[in-house]
């Protein structure tokens, strides 16, 4: 491990609330321990839950990071091993390209770990920059049995991004139930999360209504794919454009932007049977994602809630990267622009996704 | 048609809103048309939907009795056919048993007929007793190619209450999506619909766990087959029982009861990944089937609504009866209780559910 | 009906066996009956189903023309409706577009025809070209309530062939369970149905390898969408390559190509829990769709069959061609070329779907 | 590891083919390598795959004990943990109830060990008395991260065989998608696999029809909740008997009996849409679990493969035995009698599972 320093830079959390701020300072580097490897991180994505989670957004859930961090944030982090522990090494060896995950690790025995779709809710998993620190440094561990091969044709300021935000839109596409040819709308789909899905639910074969503000949102969508754009700054009444353009409303909707106008009017855009897929985490707990029963019961509608995916599901989000059929829209900066970031999502001013250039 | 009298008698809504009442009138007998056929009424169920629309309860959805059905509600209808049109002859003949339900008819070439699940959807569809008069009648005009043929083994008396509620509570089982051997918790397990719903989730191997308040219903549903009762007078905390019971709480919850309270705490009885299904239909319009983005999201939950069956729907729902699994616990009267029915129905004082004979 | 003739052009089976023939004669024009509607038509595929049938090829199986047809086969036609019986008037009008399809009536209330997935196995259906008079004729008459509503954007020539070749291939895709992004193999990629096939596959998002033999076909394959071109000619362990190409085999197969070498070497072509779609019908009696038990259990694999689709199914494969995703390569001639068709069928040198200009 | 012997007795495979045996000799006692726990075996299962693994009948197919085995077939054990490597210290102490399974480990970051349904394809996989020593020897090594803990309510003795046998049973039951309330044939009923299918099938709603040989074996299935019993020594025609209860024929047949004729009728007894599951395996390399393209189509069947089930799946099966509801029927002997049993199986005369005394 000859070229790998006993020190390194990282964004670590000061302060707390809206005030937080996440300053770069030297940090010791660590060694992996049994079952890891450690990844020299070049670049990571700063996704809006790191964001929530450097400033105590979720304070009120009950959900914040934990002393282990050491307050380091990050889990969209895709980079190069530099070293490997012994009972790994049948798995990965120096020179492999490797990802880094929210979900590090799982404990493979209980019952989400065994029941084919649920690992996510294993209640001993480790999360990067919540349960253990996170990408937001040069060198980080992460579990050698959990890490995600990054395949040849995505490069790492696009594979980070998807590790989360990419994942997370493929994987709401699955759970939105859509078949090919069948509708879908995308609420914020020119966001960072969105204009993922849209690309995604394209690839997958469905149709997609793009919703969000703007000419050049509208643009967006329309390259990215979008067969119709509902500008919600011109269309007073959305359900009644998307029953005009599917007849009888959509077959699926996703949520992804993160407001409560998005979650009060998802319902009404869905034909009796579709289904409305919850991912945009509002801050406050009075949203609810859902109907009225009388609405859900005579319409047979369905409300399904997804976040990040399976090992699986990302390997098969970089495979559509891979295959150039999605492609993140970045926004680049370093490891020193975290706040900067952070502020300009706040603001809702950042276009896409954000990537940091970590390591040199 | 030699004995079918021109005149007959039926429960006939006079006034609106909570004064409603339905007395027994005479009325004209009809003919049957084009696809009809006559079904002579000897047992109809009393729904907690036909009290809704007696009393102008969702007029606020603007859901109303239209003037088609004369002022006639019921829809849980069971007797004999006394006459047929000429284009369903090869179909039904005199003397069958045959059932009417809330769904009368359907177009058969729509969007919602042809896919294959959905014709409960169809736009044109008739409803007993809310667009064409229904089974608080002797002599009721149904559709011929949508009637419901009562199998052997099942009494008209039971045959009415299945045909609504009991295919009801047959199709959130189904839609719960838990397999057999998974825990499905039973919100409302004593009424009307929810013994029902226990009785088939027990014949479709799921464990249940009945919830309901006071010990006679404790004994009821331990004797319909609940595997464990929560009293929801006793238990404070139904949510920590139900994870007590189950591990990581139920697979699926089914709300039949129609209060904001039930609908409140259904999401936290689910482990992650669990379903729970919307049946119960509360007066207030501010009462929300669903659960926090975040809780949706991060435990990737299911919420989904159900009404009703298809045709098949209610032949599978009918075989569970004629095979002896599953038996609706009746309250009897006559088309004279139309009234004093819907009354202990509002007082919540009426067990099981109601069934009226209607023809002598 | 001013303009109906009495008389009109008809193709019609002479003869038996292999030296059965189907020449133009006069015959009546038929009128419509209850439920029924007269489409005069335009354009009819010549389906392989349709040669088999002249031929007596499936007399082993005891599947013959019956003498209702009257001698005239064709089920793949489009045309005009041009007279409407009454009890169907709200539904069709003069001058409406209509396809005739294999499957021509269900009787709406069997077991099949209210399950949801199986209207196809109703054993009342009346079938064009097989149990009653098919579309080889200038005026043909169907059922106004299974009748498929042809859309704008799909020629007549293009909706003869997708009415049952282009739905078989649609439906064998989704038969098939491959998701977007996964692997399927198509066995006679470059035929009638295979050509389809490949086009549904790629507009539903799977990565598909087609097999077929020789040069052209391939170039074909590549042009219509085929990710990868394995020629049966020069390749001589498909197995091999299709594994090479896919690292653990495909997750689907299609046999579309009605030969043994086909069948025998399909479920090599799987991955564990892979799935292959018979289609293709061969004369032999003892091709087997199928594999050993050992190779069935120890690798889990799935064998289905499928075989044309729904009144639902007709309408999104046709959707897919409105939208531009999918067209049939048509080898054109008129209802005199009935013959010459068949013998090049027979001969494998017919490219792509046969359509016959019928009406003038 | 005090009172752990140096020495133990196992049933070593002798010879090759027909004629080869299995006597008990003295062998080394292994000691836990990492992730490994040592399990004394109290029993195990006899299963008709380890018959075949020490009588080689799978040769001409490449399947054969391997070396590694050191010639110590079995898969089926159940007792207690005796040693526990540090790395799976969390999991397992001392005096914990363990069971070991026909797959031992797998690698979990593979394909199939990461898409929720196959981790049985796992191409690391290790397999007890196939690739390393099996449970026919008083300690046995095993995985702590793959062995299954034994619930509370179900004895060793029973644990063994479900562990293979009874999961056997219960996946194909759940590959069926026979839903409860609807008819499942279950072709061997009587035997020792088959005895297992028709109780989880009956626990799990379906209606059972049993098919197997003689009397005895009809007391048997009706015993155990076979709704109806057909004796293939005196019904000529099961396809027809079949069809006269159940109208259109069974929504799903298990064939368990690995026989030619099972497989030869089963396609006939199914009904449009059902599905054949295949997990018998028979010696002959001819047998084919499938049907003439023409069926497999025209009917739109489905035919799948089966064989043991995930670690959730046993988890599932074992859960029954713990409720009450499926028990073997047991032939107990002790480990002496590996080739006194066998030879029983040969000659179809060993009722129910076979278990083992192993472990004083």
């Amino acid at each position: 491990m000859g070229d790998i320093p006993k020190e390194q830079r990282a964004s670590v959390k000061q302060g707390s609330g809206h005030d937080a701020t996440a300053p770069v300072q030297k940090v010791a580097v660590p060694q992996p321990g049994p079952g890891q490897i450690l990844v020299k991180i070049n670049w990571t994505g700063l996704c809006a839950s790191d964001k929530s989670l450097i400033h105590d957004e979720w304070a009120d859930f009950g959900v914040k990071m934990q002393d282990q961090t050491k307050g380091i944030a990050g889990h969209e982090g895709a980079g190069v091993v530099v070293a490997v522990h012994d009972d790994v090494a049948d798995i990965w060896k120096k020179g492999d390209r490797a990802g880094v995950k929210w979900v590090v690790s799982t404990c493979r025995i209980c019952e989400f770990c065994t029941n084919g779709t649920d690992e996510l809710h294993c209640e001993k998993q480790l999360n990067s920059g919540f349960t253990m620190p996170g990408t937001f440094q040069e060198y980080c561990l992460t579990d050698g049995r959990y890490a995600t091969r990054i395949p040849e044709g995505v490069k790492d300021e696009e594979a980070g991004p998807i590790m989360c935000g990419g994942v997370t839109a493929y994987t709401a596409c699955k759970r939105s139930a859509v078949r090919p040819g069948q509708w879908l709308v995308v609420l914020g789909a020119g966001g960072g999360l969105g204009h993922f899905g849209l690309q995604y639910a394209k690839a997958m074969g469905m149709r997609v209504i793009a919703v969000d503000g703007g000419e050049e949102k509208g643009k967006l969508c329309k390259d990215l794919g979008g067969e119709e754009y509902i500008d919600f700054m011109q269309t007073k009444d959305i359900a009644a454009e998307v029953l005009r353009i599917t007849k009888y409303g959509a077959h699926g909707v996703i949520v992804f932007s993160a407001v409560k106008a998005s979650y009060d009017i998802a319902p009404a855009l869905l034909r009796p049977g579709g289904t409305m897929v919850a991912v945009g985490l509002p801050k406050e707990t009075t949203v609810m994602a859902g109907a009225p029963p009388l609405m859900m019961a005579l319409r047979r509608l369905n409300v399904v809630g997804s976040v990040t995916g399976t090992l699986k599901d990302v390997e098969e989000a970089l495979d559509f990267t891979a295959r150039g059929l999605v492609h993140p829209i970045l926004t680049k900066g370093t490891l020193e622009d975290v706040d900067k970031f952070c502020k300009l999502m706040i603001d809702g001013k950042l276009p896409g996704r954000a990537v940091l250039k970590v390591a040199a």
